[in-house]
């Protein structure tokens, strides 16, 4: 289980999120709470968007917490909309490859979450793949499998309705293997304005998913960014939260 | 196109090889002389058999020659018979699942060429891993997936004829889709006792392919281990060579 | 605070010691149970002996839970003496040159603990590493250049003086400086024959040290490596315990 | 020897300078063309000037070609002066603790060359480090350890002053220790505005430095930016230029 946090809002330095708050997600790397993995070291990654296009990516396989680049960068890289992850790998490697967010044109996604017994799914997972987007899968995790799914199934037209096709599609798989190890799927994604918060397990256990409004910006993560927890709220399982500009609207799925 | 070398014959400590020739292997990864890429430094590795049936793997990004563990290892290391491999990226990241020897079970495999245009076929030839054996796919090269082929084919069974039937299965896709780049093999495949070096190209230039006898040992190799190259000589083209205790057999492919 | 081990004994693969019992070193670079600081993941070494002089060396910057290179390794290394370390860094960066073991000819030195202030003290202590020791100094921790100090005074001729005027050495300098924090010093040695494990500390929380010897071996530690600590004693606090062969004898520093 | 280069202009994305002129500083590290050394892959670095006072960092240990974060980088991070540095080792190993450039407060300092027989001044080199600086030691190189004592030597008051004074102490210990092989200095200061550029050898053989001023910036740099070299210039030997606005003021040292 990774931990993650997503912001919108006024322009800021990176560190301010990343580093400051008294349990920000490098304080989380170390000592994630809500959580049954409390470490967090298999890799990070960090995508902002400013104003070119397509957002900008940096991918690392240290922990978050001794990687000075990061700590120079985070200073330095200023951002409306960014996504920041650390790993704890359910399987794949610790390759760069494998770190969140992963990029489709404009778009960054990433998630916590595991397809159980991914192993046994991964050859057919990978056939959902259509050829024209096979050359963007970069390494091998179930995250960016099920990423190029959504976008095969129309995540440019319809967020919603692609996450909840992809979904399905994966539920079918692993009903008709047998599989009983829950699908759990706990994500963000992101054109560059909008944002769109999944919180989904097929068990009674979906991963936390936080969210909070301050007065100029918004931020979305697994844990709440302050030790108090104040004011921080849930998305409700098996729900899509939109954020535009600065607000929340909850959808139930399926 | 990258550089690699194989050694059997009496167990010696790897750095005997890899660092001792006046043109060894990590000399060649600074300035090839019979390439035109003339720097391997997109990672390197290394695959070699002792007391245990599956061989020891070892893979890193560095460069070859500043990679400190590698001259402790090559220093400590004893084998009978070794793979040793410098990449030169034709494409796929520069990652440790993407670096050579690959294995499968007591298998080893190490590659030098291209697939022309492979990212126009790479949806295709992750197809014909089978679902039984896609767990064993760690990276994104072409040369792993060829290996993977391979064995689907039977490369435990005939190495001969795996080879030949992947070989002809990626010459028809390319020619359905209307690929003119050339498909260059280069390769070296081991179970642990007998070798069998590969030297094909779908035109008249197949990469270099070198092979000598010494009293004790052999060597095949992208190249000569020493400057002089005295006493090398090349595999044909279009064949497959057997080594099997310190004689070497050459067959026409196909 | 790191965590390390030490193994003498019958010769057996290292994957013996680091991966199998059940609170191994690997284990316990995720989740220390006699420590402050639970993640040991700002990189890992190892050393051995062999046939060879001088030992083999083995550093790596990724946690040592996440490098596959250590799973090979560790399964195709025999060795009747090795070292393992996993660090939790107290300020120098995730580097290699700063990872243990620590070797100088034929001698391993590692270490659990710190030098209270040491950013106020480097300069000093930097300034007692000979001229002729200095081009040994490859990292910046207080580790490597107590070790190198160990050297000027004697390790080679008698390792107890060594130690106990190189301590001596630092607590003068420390008490100059009006420094209190603690020098917590918990370290081990090794020629290649015999092993000199010190547990110390200028203040009553000497680092832990356990050791237990089994039918054929030794093992010294910072934990032990079963779950439930059945048959593993500590060293005395202020003691160095000399191991040769199979037996420990324990003497009283200054 | 390594390969460098400092913009100072109208902001721009570093890519425009590091990866698309026809001889940008990514393609000399795989090809330099007025060295010695043709391979510069023992890391690179990046250091900019932005609204902070203090530069942005980025340092890694592969070569630069086949780090995809610095192609993100490149692509979002704008600046109106920033320093790029390919590395070729002398002998201080491949950390990032060793790559340029390397910062102090404000300043930034990249270097091209060698002292001659670094390793039997390494110790005397480093004493000249005055104790309160000895904090900003982070790696092993001959460069960081100069321009520290260029800072001790009132780099801040009067650059040109610091410069030769450190230069002459190094010629004296040199010249103390009847070593012969030159000192090579071929390097660049900046605080943010102003930008020192050097061009030094104890010997005839001074490495290039090439300078240019175009409409809008001026590049400094190991080697033209483009393979024509219309335009570009070299410093003199012996020579400090200064860099003030778009000028250029040189002036011989001693």
């Amino acid at each position: 289980m990774c931990r993650w946090m997503a912001y919108k809002g006024k322009p800021v330095y990176l560190e301010e999120l990343l580093f400051q708050p008294d349990h920000s997600l490098i304080h989380q790397s170390l000592s994630a709470r809500k959580s049954e993995v409390t470490v967090n070291a298999d890799g990070f990654g960090l995508g902002w968007y400013d104003e070119r296009e397509e957002p900008g990516l940096y991918h690392e396989i240290l922990p978050a917490w001794s990687d000075c680049n990061l700590k120079s960068l985070a200073r330095h890289i200023k951002s409306g909309l960014f996504f920041a992850h650390v790993r704890a790998s359910t399987g794949a490697s610790t390759a760069r490859s494998n770190c969140h967010p992963f990029s489709y044109n404009e778009w960054l996604f990433m998630h916590n979450g595991q397809v159980g017994q991914y192993d046994e799914l991964r050859w057919q997972i990978e056939r959902c793949i259509p050829e024209e987007l096979y050359g963007h899968r970069r390494g091998g995790t179930d995250s960016e499998a099920i990423f190029l799914m959504m976008v095969a199934n129309g995540l440019e037209r319809d967020p919603k309705v692609a996450i909840e096709t992809t979904l399905n599609q994966i539920l079918d798989m692993m009903h008709t293997k047998g599989i009983t190890d829950p699908l759990r799927f706990t994500s963000i994604l992101s054109h560059g304005s909008k944002m769109w918060a999944v919180r989904f397990s097929s068990d009674e256990h979906a991963p936390s998913l936080y969210y909070k409004r301050f007065a100029e910006h918004v931020v979305v993560g697994s844990e709440p960014l302050d030790l108090s927890g104040d004011g921080w709220e849930q998305v409700q399982p098996g729900h899509i939260m939109t954020i535009e500009d600065l607000t929340f609207r909850s959808e139930a799925m399926f």
